[in-house]
């Protein structure tokens, strides 16, 4: 196990009708906020007016920025900043999934920037303040409710970069399961997906002897995985939602990051140039890249990729090479079940621009602690994705 | 699932040689301290060097409190009271494990409050305001170091009680594995049991539908029962120690907690009372009373002690009540194994003292949320426990 740091200050409150809660938690911090969501569908769920009702009865008044869309991009991060200039709000107010979340942080942080703020995701800026940021979570996938990391799209460069700061955790982040009773199925898959992902990406990093994290580990993949068949089945189930946020909360809130090299991420960068420049989400994308990604590299540390066989599927062979490769198409396999894609046919991706991809993830290339990846490797791991 | 609030601000530096950042931490807070540690054995294996050193170097002044003992004292508390005020200290730094860190928090509590400190503990007096509390770790057991929590001994009352508050959270909690190289068997391995009981106590409170909780549960149990196996032999294992130490904090951080009814707790209720009365470690009590408890009560959850045997003891039987009976007769084995008492005469304590340990529990009585003891129940479990 290596040395860390562990600090998550994040409050969480958790369950049906705490929403209502908002209000109160933001008005320690600010008697005005910009509140950011997507594309409406909290307002046919409910969720915006039991923000607004919230906010209302705390008196805490609210300037909006609405449209985030998956995959979200700079420039709809910047119109944020100048809202949250202009109106002089003191926090932001997330209502919404990793896009939406993604985009505040990148705000905050812009907030008490002079420059581009792009150039925190280029490492020119380094980020050390931020305005507080509060979340109304309505969909489980990133972990950024609970986390100090943002992704951002630059729809200019095409690059699909991160960041990652202490002042970008959230003060409160409100998980109600039941919010999430009317999401389209395929986004409760992807969500599944990218949580999955997130333990997988630390999980095979290299390190060694890091049993207690493996073992949290492997049964936040479990959980995830029965909570998403019954979820198939019962998409209203209280508690198998509940499971799987709380699940996908903690799959990337640090806990099951310590004592391990920092995690892997190269699925996450190689996913990251595939929703650059195509339309697909980012668990989708996880989905088709991960395998292929493991299939690519698992001879790095077969006896690993055998544990993760053996504990997440009941693989039984006792040959670690055959148990790891067997592990492999299973977790492809059960994408397929559930009916995630697993091929770039499967998402509409053309095979014959695969040099695109390998072009955009060669912006960052090397990158993986496994193995480290070149653009050659990248391109031999899309072809494993057809 | 329950709902839930979940918070836990306290940072953890996490590695061997980690105790010279101590005085960094410490100074943004404080610049004269009250050093609290036990009965000197961190003046042989030089903890006690590195944390003066530490200190030290960031300009920190320091009193001493000195001679903690294993279930701490009230009036041991009252004395580190008034040396803080009259030393006009600024924070407190426990060096030592749950009686000495507990016994910190009540100092640190204390300190504000013009009372007596036992009305924290009785009921009287809800703490809000501490001292900042920091922690340098040298044996893993209570998982004080990242929590609320406080347990004291009021000697002239004969009562342990405990109080819980946010503003008992260390600040900072310095986890250096080596440091615990040198402890006496004994103490690891009740260490071992205190960390196995805090998982339990939440696991088995008769809450339903806590796949994710229940995962992280059996896996801490897991990997706290692989360490202790391998430090059995090897004391200086530093993965070993690592696994044990984190599991054992993650054991009792909240996050164990979460979606749960509260835990259950009446094991440690009436271990409170036997190490009260008796001298006997809090963590051999509980090797003694958790599997009496267990066998006292699942028939009001079978299906849980079954999955319990079944996940942790890989008990094979497809019937739950001869699974459940199984698991709990394998958990006291293992403990028997290890060489940790599990019957009264092991420990030396007088069969024909029950009346005296049901009297001390009859103070806290009725407790239990799995099922609600009363001094007849608690009598009953005692007497499986010859």
């Amino acid at each position: 196990m290596r040395d860390f740091v562990f600090k998550n200050p994040t409050k969480i409150l958790f369950g049906k009708g705490k929403i209502s809660k908002l209000g109160e938690e933001v008005k320690g911090y600010a008697s005005k906020v910009l509140l950011v969501y997507g594309r409406g569908s909290i307002k046919k769920n409910g969720v915006y007016d039991q923000v607004v009702s919230s906010l209302k009865n705390s008196n805490v008044s609210f300037v909006e920025l609405s449209g985030i869309k998956p995959n979200p991009v700079l420039s709809k991060v910047k119109e944020g900043i100048e809202i949250a200039r202009k109106e002089k709000v003191e926090a932001v107010v997330a209502v919404g999934g990793g896009s939406v979340i993604d985009t505040c942080k990148t705000i905050a942080a812009g907030f008490y920037y002079d420059g581009d703020i792009w150039d925190a995701f280029v490492g020119k800026y380094k980020v050390e303040k931020s305005l507080p940021i509060f979340v109304v979570l309505t969909i489980s996938a990133t972990g950024s409710e609970m986390n100090g990391g943002a992704v951002i799209t630059n729809e200019e460069t095409k690059q699909k970069f991160s960041f990652w700061t202490s002042s970008s955790y959230p003060k409160v982040s409100i998980l109600d399961p039941s919010v999430q009773f009317t999401l389209p199925k395929i986004q409760t898959l992807n969500g599944a997906a990218d949580a999955i992902s997130h333990v997988l990406e630390l999980y095979f990093d290299g390190t060694k002897n890091t049993l207690i994290l493996d073992e949290i580990s492997e049964g936040i993949i479990r959980t995830v995985m029965a909570s998403t068949e019954i979820l198939l089945k019962e998409p209203t189930n209280y508690d198998a939602r509940a499971n799987l946020v709380w699940s996908a909360t903690l799959a990337l809130n640090g806990i099951n990051g310590t004592g391990r090299n920092g995690g892997d991420w190269s699925s996450h960068a190689i996913e990251h140039s595939l929703s650059a420049l195509y339309d697909i989400a980012h668990g989708s994308g996880l989905a088709i890249v991960f395998p292929a990604w493991m299939r690519y590299v698992y001879k790095e540390d077969v006896p690993k990729f055998a544990r993760f066989a053996r504990k997440v599927f009941n693989v039984s062979s006792e040959n670690d090479e055959e148990a790891a490769l067997e592990g492999i198409e299973k977790l492809k396999g059960w994408y397929k079940s559930i009916g995630l894609p697993v091929t770039l046919d499967d998402a509409k991706i053309p095979k014959d621009e695969i040099e695109k991809v390998v072009e955009n993830a060669s912006m960052r290339t090397p990158f993986g602690k496994l193995k480290r990846l070149y653009p050659e490797d990248v391109r031999e791991i899309l072809k494993l994705c057809m």
